[in-house]
């Protein structure tokens, strides 16, 4: 984000970086009104960096074990490749996907989560690039951290493995799904899902919990689905309890409640949990400082 | 810069973003502390995001006929090449470095300007990018962009190469230059390098102006020697003079009073040719926020 024209609630228009690559000159203000979520002004204008498109690229699902495997994977490869995604999802929901889609099972041995990783390469079918990941995937049957993997030959391959993890969203939507949207650092990832699965499973008997997301950023959808025989109502009673303990369980991994959508309304009683009384209060300075009069997005965040 | 933990100048500590990756939980209050220049708080912490290493490195150097053939030639390569370095030197910055090194000529034909472009290649001594590279080079020859070249054949000559370029600023010392750290839009550069030219030759008559600097990121170093003739305290006095009409031209171009350096006490005049008054004030409100006390590096920036 090069340059934004921005409008404050006080009515100031400011022009803040002017595009420029380099300037030190005070303080960055840009970056208050990225995230900000309208509440400290109106984005008239926004100039952004183009960067270089990828560049040939290789698609490949693998089966782990589990998540501290999962990790190792994305040690290993991370090393060794460039890589451009390295996604997630639990058997769970791959068999909802199958169940909607009718998709082939991807791997002849299932495992209890998938890793979708995806890896750029300067040339395409370069043969060094691909004995390279044979050799990869060799060493981390070999350390037990996969169990199975298969490799796009072509584009519709790839994107047929990406389907998997792409179509999630939409199956689960038909369950009116609870939904969080966390993130933690890389390394806490399995022990933060283990504590959450905990907290969850003591509010919910019989439930079902989704995990996917985008491992290689720390963040995690975690989906929890209606069981049929409770009401709506109950149910999002219930959820709301249970979203006390997993903002708990963020806090103490120094996790983020809001990964990617922001706070809003919705999230407000979590915002808390991922940041200190100070922090806030500095935030409602700030915010009465931009927006005196309080008609920017008002009650939104905190 | 992943994680910052501060302490303000309230005394309060903040664990500003905890390494997280993604994480939308309100303002981002890591920016406000980064280019503060100790203002706001302390920074005990920090955390950086670790980057992979750049492959191998070519090293060229350009003669250029003047500033807008020597944008032409980035706007080209940037396009074919992964640049890792875009540099710029006046020949009266090769001509000093060469008086007091007695490094060779770099090329065989002079030229006003010299662009120094450092290119990353996957492959160690790549047929295809050589060849790529002396087509990019006929090409910018017929343009008139370029007007002679040499490309460094290993890492010795390379060094050798850059060191036009590094040793300018040591060079430069025994002069005593007024030294002014700007940065514009790239596109602006021609334009505004001619328009401070003539300011600064309204301040100087028999002036020496060198010119250098990252035009990859239109960050500009102009320095002016000091003539022998000139005491040092009425150079220093016409030089801040000739400052104040330098930063006018920054303003008019949309630019940087302090492209790397920041403010300090000695660009404090300046500030203003790049922030707003609305800007100041709100950096006022927030420096008194953070610390109310004006205990913090206080007079510095504003």
């Amino acid at each position: 984000m090069r340059g934004l024209t921005v409008v404050t609630g006080a009515g100031d228009v400011l022009e803040l970086n002017k595009g420029l690559l380099k300037n030190n000159t005070g303080y960055d203000l840009r970056h208050l009104f990225i995230g900000s979520e309208g509440t400290l002004g109106i984005i008239c204008e926004a100039e952004l960096s183009l960067v270089r498109g990828p560049g040939h690229r290789r698609v490949q699902l693998l089966g782990v074990p589990d998540m501290s495997a999962c990790l190792e994977v994305l040690r290993f490869y991370r090393q060794r490749f460039a890589l451009s995604a390295f996604e997630f999802f639990s058997d769970v929901a791959l068999a909802k996907v199958r169940e909607k889609t009718g998709y082939p099972l991807p791997l002849s041995t299932p495992a209890p989560f998938y890793a979708l990783v995806e890896i750029e390469t300067e040339i395409e079918g370069d043969e060094a690039f691909l004995e390279a990941l044979l050799q990869a995937f060799e060493t981390c049957c070999g350390q037990g951290w996969v169990t199975d993997a298969v490799l796009a030959e072509n584009i519709s391959q790839a994107q047929g493995l990406w389907r998997y993890r792409e179509d999630i969203s939409e199956t689960l939507a038909k369950f009116r799904p609870y939904k969080q949207d966390l993130s933690v650092r890389v390394s806490r990832l399995p022990e933060f899902i283990r504590d959450v699965e905990r907290v969850v499973a003591r509010h919910f008997s019989n439930l079902e919990v989704v995990w996917y997301g985008h491992i290689g950023d720390g963040n995690l959808h975690l989906n929890i689905l209606k069981p049929k025989a409770l009401e709506a109502d109950s149910f999002m009673e219930c959820c709301h309890r249970a979203g006390r303990d997993i903002a708990e369980v963020v806090s103490a991994h120094g996790g983020s409640v809001s990964a990617e959508h922001g706070i809003g309304l919705l999230k407000k009683d979590w915002l808390p949990y991922s940041r200190s009384d100070s922090e806030i209060t500095l935030m409602r300075g700030i915010k009465a400082m931009f927006d005196p009069n309080n008609i920017m997005n008002p009650d939104k965040i905190f």
